[in-house]
């Protein structure tokens, strides 16, 4: 057992859960509270890694589970299937966090702060502010990041005021251009050129059937639909591939531009007109102006038409 | 539905549940949100009665149940079998406690701000205080009552350094003496005058058996042991009575000092040995110093001696 006590975001750590676990050991030691510890429950992406780098600093130490009694600060999640081994017999007493509560309860009582904001490092920057903690560049940077990630450079759909108002006074002390480092900070994350097509096909793919219907819709997210068409032959080719081995009668690709909110399809296969009945394909492709996501969008269209 | 937003604490309200419900609705509209609306969710007691009668206000209007999407405020609870009908199809937007969170759950995000303090009031007190909004006489009068209620003037061990804090500046504005008012306050809940001997002994009364002896440990809060000792013949009586009725080998009952956390036991029945081994009855009674919970204290000594 760690005798400090351990913060840490979600699984599957994105850049806010990354930079809000150490922002937090930050605003802890500047309260005069030193026994915490950032710590991480998976690998640290390409976009955070970014950030890290940017700053000069080595990413939490990787934990896989905790102790039993163990002190912990949950940030950036609450639900126990979202976090650390060993959770439910952990001592939590603490939570920043911005989700829906769920599937978590303590035996004691704690420090819970939820705000339903678009990032948990707003309300960490809240925090700074009520207890009157001067905020430096490293921690400013962290935060901005984080901001930056969470809320697609404020153009999703769950940006607030202050996230806003955060993002604008912590890019100022970290001395950063919004718009300049956030693009750059979005395009390392969206970094596609170590993956095979195959793996692309297959990074973040949803398998369904419907009335004996057989489809496949992949997802790339990426800061430019053309650099990701530069390898539509071999990405179709890996494609058909999935079609021909997994027996499929349809396979759409949804290459989505998280900048603009918006996706260009690839769709292949002998039931290519579950997209085709609604949108007319050329050269097996179409433009969508507006969808981004493949649950509440793209889901829909395709079963309609099946 | 309400088109307000429903401000209430737990059912069987005491006065911090109350008094809460109150200064939240009057802290959101001094932050310019008129739309709430504080109510309660059962009879309000004779301790908080107190309380609104030295203001001169009338208690909230009391609900049974909300109706699906009602938008509520949660204050003091957030566990859904202590809240009110209806509570899980509710909208709820904020909760502010200081209880262990269980049996609860959320579809969306939300205002969530728990402390491990004594008293609900002492987090609403920080949040007048980080928002700069000025606390008047009235809303510092229900602040400090229920602090002083929930620590049993400072007494019990829950309170927190921010609890003293937060009551000697909160009975400053409000002008009160806070051993004065608290005691008279904590008088007044404790007034026993209106129940009946046989209503006293099964006010909080509970029963369990062990190895075939039939227990039953009733229990009375007061500020003056010899107040209620004055009665102590008729209380006799009504013990011996639930005795004979339902043919209990002891029945005891603790009447608890609650400023001094002391108990009283009156001890009748066959099996009084079950306090007669660790403790010599005079008169069938004996005073215990330090003893005041049934859970943690008396009933573990009465089952240890059968």
């Amino acid at each position: 057992m760690s005798d400090k006590i351990l913060i840490f975001g979600h699984r599957n750590p994105d850049t806010d859960t990354i930079c809000s676990a150490i922002v937090k050991q930050i605003l802890n030691e500047k309260s005069g509270n030193n026994d915490v510890k950032a710590v991480r429950l998976g690998n640290v992406n390409k976009e955070t890694e970014y950030v890290l780098n940017y700053i000069g600093i080595e990413a939490p130490e990787l934990i896989e589970e905790v102790s039993e009694g163990q002190e912990v600060i949950m940030v950036d999640h609450n639900e126990f299937d979202q976090s650390v081994g060993g959770i439910d017999n952990a001592k939590i007493i603490e939570v920043i966090d911005h989700h829906r509560i769920s599937n978590f309860e303590t035996a004691e009582p704690l420090y819970y702060t939820a705000r339903p904001y678009g990032c948990t490092s707003t309300i960490l920057y809240g925090e700074f502010k009520e207890k009157n903690i001067n905020i430096d560049k490293k921690e400013a940077t962290l935060m901005a990041s984080a901001i930056i990630s969470d809320t697609l450079l404020l153009k999703s759909p769950t940006t607030t005021e202050y996230d806003r108002k955060a993002l604008t006074e912590l890019a100022d002390i970290a001395g950063i251009n919004i718009n300049e480092y956030g693009l750059d900070m979005l395009k390392a994350g969206t970094d596609l050129d170590d993956f095979t097509e195959e793996e692309l096909v297959n990074l973040d793919s949803k398998k369904f059937e419907k009335d004996g219907v057989k489809c496949v819709i992949a997802q790339v997210n990426t800061v430019s639909i053309d650099d990701v068409l530069k390898r539509e032959k071999k990405l179709k080719e890996a494609m058909q591939n999935e079609i021909n081995k997994n027996d499929l009668d349809v396979c759409i690709l949804a290459i989505t531009d998280i900048l603009n909110s918006n996706s260009e399809l690839i769709v292949l296969g002998e039931r290519s007109d579950v997209i085709e009945k609604s949108h007319h394909l050329e050269n097996d492709r179409v433009f969508l102006e507006g969808v981004v996501s493949r649950k509440k969008q793209l889901l829909p269209l395709v079963e309609s038409n099946i």
